[in-house]
């Protein structure tokens, strides 16, 4: 009875043998059942966590920001996968709140209706991330993807390129890059120039894709002189294109892309790009939840690194 | 109280009027609460998968596998992240388990005894994955990496090089890296050859720490004529390098890495390496807890990709 009252906790019992059942049990790998605590709670130790996919390196980046807050907690993640479609996320979000978790943390701020009603229905801090153009159900924290590329458009229009391309995902439902692709072509727009040619790509990213874009994209229109592309890979792989065909970067053709991986650094050359403050979106999403709070809005500057590919003056 | 049956999934309801039921609860963002079903089965559609780290690229994609294989069944992952610390693996492991999930995906062999004795007491399916030199507790899923470093310093023996350098993380605790270290210099000796130098470093992998090792140890070991990374980044890293000093790569210096990222693929030269079958790993180890299965062994064969910088022969 004692060791039943010390594994549920309850009842009198001395701290010296609650500290040798303890060990006792533990050494028999015994662990005790949250389930029916939880029952009484109406709520688990558990964070819903929804993104479009783990395969890039995006959102193991926001993932694991969400874990360094979380584990200081007794809250663990339970991670989703929609695969950028809308039904996924429905079914995939009502998978999860069936089970009470603590807080839901999903990127984005589309929805399909349904999904939102469930949102909004649910008693407990939700919280949208990486996105801060939209109406958020509760909490938001993110960048403004809008804004992200109209900074970009501004910085290569101040350093004179004017015939500026746009390489990307074709993907209908990534919003954020089209957000970014909508950003950067009002600031053109607000320049007088077009976006001068642009390619879209559908299936994952990697070097080869943008080398092939890039070869692609220069032989239809050979006078750019400025890409931007959607992401860092594919980026990389335009720049040592370039490279490879001698081409001078940044001094005959810019190139930029977006979401400051650090793990491209020691390229030939380093790729302008913007920081997308992914391990932070992480922490913070994580902070709300840990802390039940509601409907705080935290919005991240990116942050534009030019590295060797945007400014002409500096590459000497 | 038809609606309360309905969504209960219980009594006497015609299908037509469960339809409209569960419409209406669907717009109203309506979700059913299993936790009281979880008390009664004493398990619940949770998986824990327990990896060491999020932030490289290796276990993004066992949990892409994992994800692919229980999103078509009603079990969820829940991720714990170690660091590559026992203690902690022992922490999240005994949250994880307080939930009775359906099962417990766990990377490596290697636990605390206390770890050992929780999977050993839990009554649900185990799988240890990524490695198969050791003694599962339950099932395992993974490829020998003692197997791997022989394979790989047999293929580089073949080829006709014999100052061969080991250039790889100083975790202590990564257990695969040592593995494939230790089944290396095994197969090295069998040919009379040991390691000719050998450099380690900590912190997190990138193109840049494959520059700086690659130039140390050169700088330190000039007759070198293979150098081995234990991972592909800093692999590439060293290639990049290499290239641009003006060795010829693979007549003068053979380079190959481990994991075989495709991501990579599009660098100038393509870099030696071996599949280490992550996503097929997440897959067959999601597939064993779905099937309740016990006592199974997959081991994978890991495949050598020669690239463009291992076989002297084939550079012409």
């Amino acid at each position: 009875m004692t060791v039943s009252r010390v594994l549920r906790n309850r009842g009198d019992v001395s701290a010296a043998t609650r500290k040798r059942v303890l060990e006792a049990a533990r050494r028999l790998g015994y662990v005790p059942n949250k389930i029916a605590g939880a029952l009484a709670s109406q709520t688990v130790n558990l964070v819903a966590v929804i993104v479009p996919s783990l395969s890039n390196l995006v959102f193991p980046e926001v993932l694991t920001g969400i874990s360094e807050v979380l584990d200081e907690t007794p809250l663990q993640p339970v991670v989703g996968v929609t695969r950028y479609e809308p039904e996924r996320e429905e079914r995939v979000l009502y998978e999860m709140l069936s089970w009470r978790p603590s807080g839901v943390i999903v990127a984005g701020v589309e929805h399909t209706p349904a999904a939102r009603a469930m949102l909004e229905a649910a008693d407990m801090p939700i919280v949208e991330i990486m996105d801060s153009d939209g109406e958020p159900v509760d909490s938001l924290v993110g960048i403004s993807h809008r804004r992200a590329g109209r900074m970009m458009a501004e910085a290569i229009i101040e350093n004179g390129y004017r015939r500026i391309a746009f390489l990307g995902t074709k993907m209908p439902l990534d919003h954020r890059a089209r957000k970014r692709f909508e950003g950067f072509s009002e600031a053109l727009a607000r320049a007088g120039l077009e976006v001068a040619d642009r390619e879209f790509y559908s299936g994952g990213s990697g070097l080869v894709k943008g080398r092939e874009m890039t070869e692609t994209v220069l032989a239809r229109t050979p006078d750019l002189d400025f890409i931007y592309y959607s992401n860092d890979l594919i980026g990389a792989g335009g720049l040592l294109w370039c490279l490879e065909q001698g081409i001078d970067v940044p001094g005959r053709l810019g190139l930029a892309g977006f979401n400051g991986l650090r793990l491209l650094d020691g390229l030939p050359k380093r790729l302008a790009t913007m920081d997308a403050c992914r391990a932070e979106i992480g922490r913070e999403a994580a902070r709300i939840v840990a802390e039940r709070a509601h409907g705080r809005r935290v919005e991240l500057t990116p942050r534009l690194d030019p590295g060797d590919t945007l400014m002409r003056s500096a590459a000497g």
